[in-house]
């Protein structure tokens, strides 16, 4: 079945399969000291501009948030997150299981307002009690957010300024980065996002990998033993090689970038194709999701026939339901699912 | 350089890659969902001859451990291992990490005695203050060892009587499963651990993929809530079909046992190699890890030439190193290995 | 300086000080084995009606909750509580940091609202991604709360139908439980919240004791292994009889009883006198906490001769402010209070 | 019964119980900001003569392990100790609930060797495979250890040169360190101790308070947020004053030492009376606890008519059992012991 559910329905990106064919056999030493992790990390310290950034390979997205914060939070913080967050919902309480607490803010669109951060923050220390609370320790945020949607520069740098005020780490979730990156509307480049932040990670699950986020410290920020960190959190990979050469490969030739945009070329291709049949959408995302209005009825008739995520209830006759292109979507598989649109009603 | 430094040197056995190119574009649902997973799961109950076992796929060996040992035991209990197993020295505390000591007994040559392992038992609860101490909770073996050491079929039913008359779990960590039931020695199958432990795992990062491990939870034994654990641990993967494609492979024709069965075969090569040399051996291993204690001098010659691990000081002249084979090791490597060690002399 | 800041202040009643200086050289088993808190026990048994109860002492609140919650939580589990709850903001992450998340719902006078935590509930589980998300897995509420508001038999009949309908037990938090249960607007008696929950305490440390809560699990509750679970967490004392005595004490001629239904009096003669003066509450307290709402300019002026909590901002002229009594306020103290908020104006 | 069972049998000295009669109905700041715990630590700093130390008062001695270590190890940290200490054994494993492996080394007689410190850290750090270890980060030692036993000033000077040299804190546990410092062989003062532990503990529960110990960190060394970290534990104490009071009272005209001197004279009081009936004893003990051999059927015969601990089997026909004095015991009750030893035989 024809399917639309998120960006992570297929495998990988064939030039990524046939890098580790081609690797396969060269002996390589393990737990990421192979040459392919050393050769993948150059190239992304290029791409970032930062030449001493510190740079990491783990396997998924939930691992890399929880090994990240753990690390960077003293034992009597916890870190600000908007509402609707990755973190505060669909962990399963990953962050709280390493002993922190998940401190919200409001979100809009998913995304954290530096003004509200600000508010939070300057509340937290006017609070006499507070040295009996969960002191704010690092500040998460993801781009695209769960909603798709992005920051512009000016609010990242918004949010770069209160974070070094308060000398508390920024973290970008950036599962997705490369779709970000790519948006029409993307305002930010990675260069950007290296100077403004303390920590990201640049997302290869949901952009043409078989699994695998590189984690980027810039300014030689790691924090300390992050090896032994990550061993202890289980999330070492014997054969860092098969990390090592994903990560080669997208950032090779801008692979990852070319592979980005073609899924928000597919994603636009998708919108106006929603937009021109009449359907109004949840919000206005310029990235690879998109979160359509649904009458009811349409969502069941379709639900038999092209897989979606069902995102939540709009009104009593509608909901709110996602369709995700990714590097792998073909401009044939959107005129399908138009197709089955038209049919629908 | 030639390495002979463990087993996961290489990416994956050529079958696995051919089947990751050949399933790419399928699309697939997430998180352990997908079709291929669950074909793996069903071959890989046939090959334990339980129809009802619970199976699950972890990407690492360190994980594994951690993430089933934490789901097995009580908040108050730890888990009795040898002094030298892995869990115990070389996972960074990843056991500690989630809260449970580990409680050790004495080993002999990697293993532990099913005699010691109930006087332990015994004396817990013949110490007045054990409401003050931490239970045990759960045995961990590995088979083969860290040392490539097997349990007999007799010490292994007899570890499990221990365990099922004090009613703890047995879990067998089987990174090098493959590579222990295809032994010249072996003298357990699958069906045999499937019958006496109470959860193992079958290694596939060392036994021929780029990673993976499929846990087992015989007789529908799986933990509660199993699958959020494992999210909450950081542990799941969005593309689980990364991992079920190579477990169908793996357990489709026989592979793993086979690839198993030709790491042996270099195994006993290389052994007989080193003995008609004259080396001895730290310790008898009738699996794909050999120790041989070479003088310090050779060592230090060979170090340049061949890849090893240094295992430990043997005397003040001799140290004791070890070489591993793989199911990708060729006969001409070996060759090229006892070449070196004429050379050395 | 006189102080109102909270309920304590003083050391603990003079009965007390009586029955420890009493009991002192008569020789004890140590670890809560002791005579007093076996016959403590028993008291309050006689008092909740349940002679079946598991009842173990504790020396502080957030110890308290920290240490049942742990206990009656799954690793997958977080704990439902209002948003204002103790557990929420002032025990400084005292339930994450033994890895549970706190699932919050809206507070209404802090308390939570039984159809608000079906909705929460229902949703949960209507969502197809909750075995990714924290289960809710036990619900916490307080009597009074931090707000010194109360629960009336059906609010609390009516949580607990909603608690036994989910299967997850329903915890409450009587730090102030005297005080809640003298009120003269009391509705649940301690055979009624024996009754409708699963694991309560009853407050010492703020209701005449130097420390210590009894807490109660009815009808042979208690988790697995509590007192090791009590002795991992660090939270058992030695001098268990330190403990034991208080409570035999306070549950000795209704004692427990009479002092918080003194503090109660002493609560309703200040709220009058400040009623009388003409002073709004921020919410209608009906037990030792009032929360007055007063001119910033009064409450700069009399923070030099008064002790109180500042509890937030009203509006730009004004703020809230708790003022406590306890079981050790004197009539003449309320009456110095009053003197000061006269010479104030 | 009569009982020489612990330390701990009885209430606490009268002058404490006076004390906190004496101060019961002064009002107070809560938390530990009390002038009480004011006045106790400027006391403390003057019998360690160390102006500048940092001091905390906790409840009990499990806690205080729990909670000082858990502050001073990183995450990827362990703490030395001795396999018999009591952080290793008679904790239930708090160390390890949070997240720290117990390191352990060789014992003597209790102790630790600094010689086999050192030996322990440097086969840590000569091992390649170190960073996937856990990192000694700590090193925990008792005075007097569980078997009653000292170190001299060489071997604390010893052991700390070893950890400054390796950068990793010494902290002491002092749960008896009255009846170290008081002993007849004693040989390190309070000031020594100060100057050469990074943290320790005056113990309070076992020499004369109701509950209580002052955790010390030298020369402002505590860690950082140690006040929110200590709520977040569940260890802070809402009425501060009642540890106050009690080290107050316990550091004003030596009433520590002389009440420990006294505990001394009973334990060589008793140490005589058993050696000149004929005893022999497990180990030299110069403190308050006495390590007995008695053959089998005295220790049963014995122990209807007073308590005692058996601390395990001597050989087939003998036991080790544990005989101890407190600040509590009186001359008498020697005698009667002795009497009783008379009789048994």
């Amino acid at each position: 079945m024809l399917s639309f559910e998120n960006d992570y329905s297929e495998g990988a990106h064939p030039q990524i399969l046939q890098a580790l064919a081609d690797t396969n056999f060269v002996q390589q030493v393990g737990y990421g000291e192979d040459e392919y992790s050393a050769r993948a990390k150059e190239k992304i310290r290029a791409a970032i501009g930062d030449p001493e950034a510190d740079i990491f390979f783990l396997v998924g997205g939930t691992q890399t948030n929880q090994v990240v914060l753990d690390a960077l939070l003293h034992g009597t913080e916890g870190v600000v997150a908007a509402q609707t967050s990755h973190v505060n919902v669909h962990e399963a309480g990953a962050i709280e299981y390493t002993g922190h607490k998940v401190l919200t803010v409001p979100e809009h669109g998913g995304k954290m307002d530096a003004g509200e951060l600000r508010v939070f923050l300057e509340n937290f220390y006017a609070d006499p009690t507070y040295p009996h609370m969960v002191y704010p320790g690092a500040v998460y945020i993801s781009h695209p957010t769960e909603y798709g949607t992005l920051y512009t520069k000016e609010e990242l740098t918004a949010l770069s300024r209160v974070c070094r005020e308060y000398k508390i780490p920024l973290f970008m979730d950036g599962a997705r980065l490369g779709y970000g990156l790519m948006s029409e509307r993307a305002d930010v480049t990675l260069p950007d996002i290296a100077a403004l932040c303390d920590a990201f990670y640049i997302g290869g699950t949901k952009v043409g990998a078989l699994c695998g986020e590189a984690v980027v410290f810039p300014r030689r920020g790691a924090p300390k033993r992050f090896i032994t960190h990550i061993k202890q959190h289980g999330a070492m990979v014997a054969k860092g090689r098969l990390l090592g050469v994903q990560f080669d490969t997208l950032f090779t030739d801008d692979l990852y970038f070319a592979i980005s945009r073609h899924a928000i070329h597919m994603a636009e291709k998708m919108k106006k194709g929603f937009a021109e049949r009449g359907y109004s959408f949840f919000l206005d995302s310029p990235t690879n999701q998109q979160f359509v209005i649904l009458p009811n009825e349409e969502m069941e008739r379709l639900s038999g026939k092209v897989r979606f995520s069902y995102w939540g209830k709009y009104d009593d006759g509608h909901a709110v339901v996602r369709f995700a292109t990714s590097w792998a979507t073909s401009p044939e598989n959107v005129d399908a699912l138009m197709k089955l649109m038209d049919v629908q009603r």
